[in-house]
């Protein structure tokens, strides 16, 4: 079922204890994108400048990633650059360019209109709305959004959850959003405010899904060596989606599942600079991930008796 | 199968943005007792001094809670005094009176000195090393420790980890003990460096039990109302190893089911001061809430296909 994100396609330089790189592809759709295509072949709406490698993005587009709504205008490319703490805990933006990002008023092609399954990747809450409208009648509606965008257009915020099926934020956004520093009364507030679903996103910790009946929590994968957090709610997201767009079954316990494939693909994501890592994997290597998750969280109460 | 703790117990002061309270029953072994005994009788070390409130005891006496180790002597006893944040991610502590506790010297009774499960709380070192000496031959040993031992006595606390089955500790100081902030790196120094199992406490976020060859997640309980979160580690360990006694098994999966209900217990201690809420619940409503972390993890991957 057709799989579309709209969203950032930048080229992000990033400092980590263990290495830095300069103008390597990143950006939450194609972040979004190189997890989610393993699973379902997908689009992207987005803009790049006329500096873009653009070869980089055909050899994504020969895999699967469809990026025919990639505009490309003269300018210069959305540029960001971060530098992370010895732990990884924390990061600290040097620079952010938006360039061509900054005029960006996107057009949906009129082959993805019918996109059945769309993510609103983070993006002013304005542009979302608007993509939105562009859509004839999508079955799943994800939106993720910033705390830039809960104190900037809170409103405009507002007004698009109540257009979405879920939304996807991590813990400090949904506090922020909320006003409410306990995550389970958050969830209930953002449950009350539109969406039937919503995800937090934790981290290290992993992720929770709520929906009006249902608590669900999917751990991080246990690694030992994470390289690179950049990226990885956007490969969560990715692997959310694509999941739910293979068997086109957004039913409770799929959900589940798509909330463990989301873990997977975050969990590749960080395991390398961009999306290096999440490029060389297969389908194999990704269902093996997938499989011991079903053991980090196996016990048997029946062992009581 | 006979369960121990040599810890504190005390008279707490506590102020969380929901009301206070003042020389309300505290300390390691009182939370670890009142968790514990529901699932199986259970015995204390432990001083207190003549200004306890002996009645409170002996109520928790008559429930199974065998206080015959518990030493009564000239002095006051150990009060704590603190005061959480809003959100009640931080504390700060107002006031540490040892007491009697400073000049504790723990005699393990002729009666104890058999017990299968001991849980070594968090106090100095060489009183864990102390104890553990005057034990004949215990079945499983768990010890707790904090950031001052860490520091302060790192020599006597990395001897007494080469005599013990579990090291239970939280996240930060998993971290300071190990010197590396990977957790999973940290579990594996723990491992490498004494017990065959540790299990690393992450508040709000659940626990993970890693051995050489496993890990395991289990979340912490939904609560959209946190009271007062003192003592939800030593409920943890408590609901952990009184599952373990009852059970008489120390099994890989029923090690699984324990922290299921290590998480039961600690959910329970937070909804209300002190030991208050873990003292009005029954065994039934344990084990319904026990029941429901089920499904706050459950998955199927077949649905996959």
């Amino acid at each position: 079922m057709s799989l579309t994100i709209i969203g950032s396609v930048a080229l992000d330089s990033v400092e980590t204890p263990f290495g830095e790189t300069a103008d390597a592809l990143g950006g939450s759709a194609l972040y979004f994108g190189c997890a989610a295509v393993h699973m379902h072949p997908m689009s992207i709406i987005g803009v790049v400048g006329n500096d873009y490698p653009m070869a980089e993005l055909d050899k994504l587009a020969a895999r699967g990633v469809d990026i025919s709504g990639l505009e490309r205008v003269e300018g210069e490319s959305f540029r960001w650059k971060g530098k992370y703490s010895y732990d990884l805990q924390n990061r600290e933006t040097l620079d952010t360019r938006l360039g061509v990002f900054a005029d960006f008023d996107p057009k949906v092609p009129e082959n993805l209109q019918s996109s059945k399954y769309v993510f609103l990747g983070n993006i002013d809450p304005v542009l979302q709305l608007n993509v939105l409208d562009q859509m004839a009648k999508p079955k799943f509606v994800v939106c993720d959004t910033m705390n830039f965008w809960i104190s900037s257009k809170r409103d405009e915020l507002l007004a698009l959850m109540k257009r979405i099926d879920l939304l996807m934020v991590n813990d400090a956004e949904a506090r922020e959003l909320s006003g409410d520093w306990n995550i389970h009364r958050a969830a209930r507030w953002i449950l009350d405010n539109g969406p039937r679903m919503v995800v937090i996103k934790q981290g290290e910790y992993g992720a929770v899904l709520v929906t009006e009946d249902s608590t669900f929590y999917v751990p991080a994968y246990p690694l030992e060596e994470i390289f690179d957090p950049t990226g990885a709610g956007d490969s969560f997201a990715g692997g959310f989606m694509g999941h739910l767009a293979r068997t086109d079954n957004v039913t409770r316990d799929n959900l589940r599942v798509a909330m463990v494939y989301g873990s997977t693909m975050g969990s590749f994501a960080v395991e390398k600079f961009s999306v290096n890592k999440l490029n060389e994997i297969g389908l194999e290597e990704i269902e093996e991930r997938a499989r011991k998750f079903a053991d980090l969280v196996h016990f048997e109460l029946e062992d009581l008796k």
